[in-house]
């Protein structure tokens, strides 16, 4: 094995006593994009890149690219990356394998003086979960030329704009246009990834090679009733928002089994909030996603129509905004084919699979050819502090980034 | 008529600048118990009480008790008052019209220097709402000697003990049993109050008298799932405790309209609270109602099952606690046809209904001959910023206190 698995472990160790709490560590990590913790992290990154021998260059939305210049200086990039924010209480490999994976392959190419036609950039991007500020892959939509000036506006629940984080942060979300790379300057995207499910599991394999990647569609919805006091209103005169969002919630459901597909809702609020008091408001998030986005559309449709019907059975109001909108993407044939080659030369056993959860390499696909490297997650638990990927299965993963950089660079 | 009505609109205007913010007035008033609005409004109560030419006393709970002597110091007490706490985003007459008039009441009975015999005690208690430390009833269960040690340890949302709150304004909770009233000290305790419901407005009433008090259960529950990725995760194979809570609010619905009661899920909150993550935690309370002990308990033994069948089929845990059981009461029949006969004298038209929320009077029951004295409101509408009683309503229901509890203590 080229890569060094030690090291590789040491650096997810530390960077992962960022956002823990030693007093309860079974809370897990939480680094928030822009956060205090994930700005520790972010120092913590920028020092391991240079220790590995890269460049170091932070653009305006605060992506962290580390870079090892080829022979050819001028030949097309080949970029690596993930991200190291996370979600409340999330676990130490979701995107950290990623960005730390990359910058071992890379540190160990440059270790072994390996000659390289192609510069490699490896890439910490800015808020993927997009836990914050309710929309994610900001980094990677402003490499991608897909980021928006409205997206900058969104607001964290303490009221503070995505454009005032970043510019606490030391950055200069004015000039994210800047943040754009050209087609023509790059040659490749490679993401390695934990993946967040169990097939790998249940297939026994350390690695797995992605065919195509989930777009996830975020809605926020908001129920308008009327509060009232929980003792003196009979049932048939209440407007109770929460008793309608209750019902949507089961319908986001019911629509996710009928369409084999996936609806989640994963944060809620209601208002005024007391014991003995109806509820007046309702606000959720909504998160649907299927691997063919006919069908995915099919679901939001659906999705609209039930929710205005509980809402006129229920005499509410009901808001609907679209938060985020992924477009389902596939992977290059060729580096899936590449990538399945090499680990077959390194002897490690491995499949293809599709990926359900969003990446960075979503937006990435827009500009360059993409592909994916997944590590298998123990239980398939993810975004939680039980977590999982053994050192083993980090290891074969970032060999077979590693050999795929080189191929791709050489 | 006898009482000052303009004063009394005054007073009730003055308190109401407290927790309510100028710049958002529509957002109504906030004075969660031993807040510091709380604190604020409880300074001007007793300024206006001393105003009024009450002596003043303050138990170790923070009740507030103004004291009008009688001819007789020995003689049992007539008590009479309510609240000044409000819930979040509350209205303006909720508890405080029945401490403010009962304060109008008493002044002018002592402007008018009419002799009475008994010693009347305008009373202010602590906590009726419960929002804050998630029971109520705090400062009448004292008073009647229902108060637990328990009860003292229960937390508001940032933490703080109920016990906390009382020390830090500077009250002495580990005295409460010093709070306790001897029945033999006391001869009746008369509330007037807002009836937060639509019945005496449909009858065109502007005062009722009520017969019977509903007493409430409140629950706490809580489900306990996994927290999963909400793209990698397949609805078969999740554990998602909001979904459980969401079948169970509507349980909760359904037992109420089955049995003629009221239920309401008025404060709810799941983790860990990400978009994309699949909720392993919600946290709700429940409150139930019924004027009938028996189908109450009913109410509850059957939700209980339904709660444990919905937590079974969805393979997550449930714990319910119970916060709060109060017993629905009886008001005294003499009383109640003695303040129906003053209405009489008075020309004031009247109805005897039933109450559908909670009051300190259920609590006082325990101790004294108990009745209460209903104000109309607009539309039935309460525990909201347009909860509303007119001025002319609100002279009404005081006049009939200012004869009940002269005709009481002469």
């Amino acid at each position: 094995m080229q890569i060094n698995k030690k090291r590789l472990w040491e650096t997810i160790e530390r960077i992962n006593q960022i956002g823990n709490d030693p007093l309860y560590p079974e809370r897990g990590n939480t680094r928030l994009s822009l956060s205090k913790e994930d700005l520790l992290a972010r120092e913590f990154l920028i020092e391991l890149m240079k220790a590995a021998g890269l460049s170091v260059k932070i653009d305006a939305v605060g992506n962290i690219i580390g870079r090892l210049e080829g022979n050819n200086q001028k030949a097309p990039v080949v970029m690596t990356g993930s991200h190291i924010d996370t979600v409340y209480d999330g676990g130490k490999f979701d995107g950290t394998l990623g960005v730390l994976g990359a910058i071992e392959a890379v540190r160990r190419l440059k270790e072994l003086e390996i000659q390289l036609e192609h510069p490699i950039e490896v890439v910490s991007f800015t808020d993927e979960e997009g836990t914050r500020f309710g929309t994610g892959y900001i980094g990677s939509r402003a490499v991608a030329g897909e980021l928006k000036l409205s997206t900058l506006e969104l607001k964290d629940d303490s009221g503070i704009t995505l454009y005032e984080a970043l510019k606490k942060a030391g950055l200069e979300p004015e000039k994210f246009k800047e943040c754009k790379r050209e087609k023509k300057e790059l040659k490749a995207f490679i993401e390695m990834h934990i993946e967040q499910g169990k097939v790998l599991e249940e297939k026994n394999l350390s690695v797995g090679v992605v065919t195509h990647i989930q777009g996830p569609v975020w809605l926020q919805v908001e129920v308008i009733g009327s509060a009232d006091h929980a003792g003196a209103t009979p049932m048939h005169m209440r407007k109770d928002a929460s008793l309608a969002m209750a019902e949507m919630m089961l319908a986001v459901e019911q629509i996710a089994k009928t369409y084999d597909g996936v609806g989640t809702v994963g944060k809620l609020h209601i208002e005024p909030g007391g014991v003995n008091i109806i509820p007046g408001r309702a606000k959720f998030s909504v998160d649907v996603r299927h691997v063919d986005l006919k069908k995915r559309t099919e679901m939001i449709e659906e999705l609209h129509l039930l929710l205005k019907k509980i809402s006129q059975k229920r005499g509410v109001l009901v808001k609907i905004e679209v938060n985020k909108e992924v477009d389902p993407a596939k992977c290059s044939p060729a580096l899936v084919q590449s990538i399945v080659d090499t680990c077959g030369e390194l002897k490690i056993p491995t499949m293809t699979l599709p990926c359900g959860a969003g990446h960075d390499s979503l937006m990435m696909t827009k500009i360059t050819e993409m592909a994916m490297i997944f590590v298998r997650s123990k239980g398939g638990i993810s975004h939680n502090p039980l977590e999982w990927s053994s050192i083993e299965d980090c290891a074969a993963g970032t060999e077979v980034l590693f050999q795929t950089l080189y191929k791709l660079a050489k």
